[in-house]
């Protein structure tokens, strides 16, 4: 691969402001990574909620919020690192680490109801978003249950 | 509209985990949320320009972390609303909100760069993702420069 000297030039200046790294230089990154992918999530969440309580809910929003949790919701799981369940502000359990095939199962569920509510959403009938929302909370609600400290 | 008994307990258990909110119940809420939209974008930024610097760049996953930052681009910037200004741990300076035209302007920048970005790598070509990765590395900056604290 040969790059000009113009493109060196310019990957140079973007190194100053973006470090190249694999995933996550160290365990704090990843922290970091997996607590804003589900800081939006649950952002978004709260905006479907408040559009499904208010009278006239806007349905082109939940689905823009449903398409974007659907997103959000493959990024957290690969920052969950060994090394990472020791850093200060991690909320997650050590149990978390240990009951691997648990764990997988209740990602893999809320994945998929994620994206059926994004499905859901984009069919317009408030009725089943709403019950699909429900789901999607009791998926959420199962993994910070058991492995998220209070 | 109707909504079932069961929709609605299950809206009502969700809505424990998910408060109903419009975007953002308080200033701090609209810091976490730019800066977590952020974080995500340079860690996928530090992801891409990894593979650029390795001898032989994955270009699908060069092609997924700019897809990524392409949705994430359009996130951050509802949230710098008034009263996030002095929000303690925010490192926007004060003349982000009074510099509303050029402010404009280097996020429409930055967004189009972005898209731009997505779309080069889908063509596959490392030369060219090379060099568009460094203007939006450039775009990130100007506003960086001007309006982040160091």
């Amino acid at each position: 691969m040969k790059l000009s000297i113009h493109a060196l030039l310019l990957a140079a200046s973007a190194a100053i402001a973006f470090p190249a790294q694999a995933q996550f230089a160290k365990p704090e990154d990843a922290v970091k990574y997996r607590q804003s992918a589900m800081a939006l999530m649950g952002n978004h969440m709260g905006r479907i909620n408040g559009q499904l309580k208010s009278g006239s809910p806007n349905v082109a929003a939940i689905q823009s919020s449903a398409a974007l949790i659907e997103t959000l919701s493959k990024l957290p799981f690969e920052a969950f690192t060994p090394g990472t369940e020791t850093v200060a502000n991690t909320k997650v359990k050590p149990e978390f680490f240990k009951d691997t095939a648990k764990v997988k199962d209740l990602i893999e569920k809320m994945q998929a109801e994620v994206s059926k509510l994004a499905a859901v959403a984009k069919g317009g009938d408030v009725k089943a978003i709403q019950a699909q929302f429900g789901n999607v909370g009791q998926a959420c609600k199962a993994c910070h249950d058991d492995y998220r400290m209070k």
